[in-house]
């Protein structure tokens, strides 16, 4: 028996999501539908966490035990050559028996992607979140707002309700912010995140930098556990899944 | 009777190009219908030219005749609000009677976008055309092989059948070729490009690039005006109208 991890890329405008369900195409039963024209096995595919209807990533993780021979980055084009075109394996390789791309995830790297302009955008377009805020939108209130969320603390007030998650404390290590243009791009870095928290901070991020929120009062927000204070919850499709850490 | 200027951005992968034709899914009917929705008229749409199906335009300009009074500016949202989301007017604006986007253009932009990977890519895979000569791929050889082509040239050779041009001099001013990671942009700056005339030059330079063609072979080639001679024409996809030049 060997284990295979994947580092996979996907666009996920045309899924509801990475998690099999039935009734429903996903980027899991994608997968599981390739890799069993590969190997001729219906293996357990774990990826490190999900992702939500049309969230995409760049780089998602998964692995799955196998009998099968092929040379371990062989798996890569192989499996490519049976997966729809918005879904493909960056690369592939054989890993210890015992790694599990969930359990062992030491951290993981999110984008999200606003396009700030007072027309939307035809090219990229499921790839950005369009915003019209042009000269009201405070970069600087954004980037000072986001200070506030660095460090361990519960977001059970930045999660979305539908888990069944009991320890909501989580660790951002950093969050970046950069413009370029009309394009406003923030990085991700923390240990985990609990369900929508990264669209729900970035939403949260939005409202200070159009002075909704007051940033003297994020630490009180996150102090009170309250979704109903933080910001609202911004389109699935301006996040990516940069990287996972082990 | 008021003369509309219009600058539009489309994403032309579900299209059979810009010109409106019987039985297909064209960017100027789309227009037209989305036009005659907000003026009640049936209005000729002039565009600065044609563009093949899966080719986009970030700045592709068109103006046509009306009686409508819109404010010169609203034009842009009113239309937008009739269009597909992979349709968008990004400026409108009234222009003198006599402009004609077409006959009036005095140069144009193109970019072409190469994505050099040994996997394709999911995300943005509509936007490049990939390859995978990862090591293969010499860029300064296509630098250098792009300087031959700048400069007034008969271009016979780099035009695809089908067309009725009789004038196949063009002028190139500029060539610029960057890499970015694993993308490699081509950005072409001339007076006016023949019928596939940017998609045969970038895969001339990329035979360059991959030592197919000789660069010493190049100006004998252009001179030949034989289109067997040039490098294949490549992919649709890669390639984008950036600016239209008045």
């Amino acid at each position: 028996m060997r284990n295979i991890k994947l580092l996979i890329e996907y666009d996920g405008t045309n899924y509801s999501g990475w998690q099999i369900q039935k009734n429903a195409n996903t980027i899991q039963e994608e997968l599981l539908k390739a890799i069993y024209k590969i190997t001729g096995e219906n293996v357990n595919l774990n990826g490190s966490g999900r992702t939500d209807a049309g969230v995409h990533a760049k780089g998602q993780v998964a692995n799955f035990m196998t009998n099968s021979q092929l040379t371990q980055d062989r798996y890569a084009d192989a499996i490519n050559s049976k997966l729809p075109e918005d879904i493909v394996i960056r690369n592939s390789c054989e890993v210890p028996l015992d790694f599990h791309s969930r359990y062992d995830a030491k951290g993981k790297r999110y984008s999200y992607t606003i396009y700030n302009s007072i027309h939307p955008n035809a090219i990229g377009r499921d790839y950005v979140y369009h915003i019209r805020h042009c000269d009201k939108l405070d970069i600087n209130k954004m980037i000072k707002a986001s200070e506030h969320f660095i460090g361990t603390h519960d977001f059970a007030g930045f999660m979305s309700v539908g888990t069944s998650v009991i320890d909501t404390v989580r660790t951002i290590h950093s969050i970046n912010i950069h413009t370029n243009k009309d394009i406003i791009k923030i990085d991700y870095y923390g240990n985990g995140f609990l369900y929508n928290m990264v669209r729900i901070i970035t939403g949260t991020l939005l409202y200070c930098g159009l002075s909704k929120i007051e940033i003297s009062n994020i630490d009180e927000i996150i102090n009170s556990k309250d979704r109903k204070r933080a910001g609202a919850t911004v389109p699935a499709k301006g996040l990516c899944l940069e990287e996972v850490f082990y």
